[in-house]
């Protein structure tokens, strides 16, 4: 049902410093920026894989205030891993078979992600402590595949 | 440098209850269990992309006793994600170019990791609070590439 390691969420209280360390320590190659106003979030999208590779990606995440879900993860635990996001091929029938399954869905509905995505969010509660997103690539987004 | 994300390390207080909930909710297939002592660990390897493609994994990750890595993790925050890992064609060549940017390397060489790779720690208060681990793929390795 997962396809691939689509991305890590890392959370950090400076996004131009740390798409500067992924660049210039790492060398990854930053693709995309954006708002997305309704998660409170400013982020960066970092190209690890090569291009012709299904694409997989850090994601850097900068609260766009105190009062949002980074904002409260950094107060309660610092700069760090936020969740692993697992990409899919088809995210209504992974919400679907995974809902059965008894995994409480944070999103009953796939929503606006990254890049034109379709995203979904599991219960970190019901993955073992793991905040976990589902991601269907947007079509002719970078490691969406052919369909 | 960084050619792929190859896996997401996650701590757990029972591999065999957490092999169970990826197999069965997530479709992953289990490839390989193995412990490793001088980490105190009792570790699987998951497998997220599809044969042809270059690898990603699931590592999930026991403590073989309180007084391990994993174990004081597990206690201070709980179940969840615990690092993550790239993968690199060439860990020697990463680690100088790494640590000359003046990121201090908890592994100044390689040593054993899951399925015969070759690994090495970063510090993470100098990559923004993530344990970060290097990985070259054992030759003959899923996903460790035509080198």
């Amino acid at each position: 049902m997962l396809t691939r390691i689509d991305h890590v969420g890392i959370a950090c209280r400076s996004l131009a410093e740390k798409i500067a360390f992924y660049q210039d320590v790492f060398g990854l190659r930053l693709v995309s920026q954006e708002v997305n106003e309704s998660q409170g979030v400013r982020e960066a999208m970092l190209q690890v894989t090569a291009p012709a590779a299904e694409m997989s990606w850090v994601q850097l995440l900068e609260p766009l205030g105190p009062d949002t879900p980074v904002g409260r993860f950094l107060a309660r635990r610092g700069e760090g891993i936020h969740h692993v996001g697992y990409g899919v091929p088809d995210i209504t029938a992974a919400l679907e078979a995974i809902g059965a399954s008894g995994v409480r869905l944070l999103d009953a509905r796939p929503r606006h992600g990254s890049m034109g995505a379709s995203i979904a969010f599991l219960h970190p509660a019901d993955v073992g402590g793991v905040l976990t997103e589902l991601v269907q690539a947007a079509r002719g987004r970078p490691g969406a595949g052919p369909g």
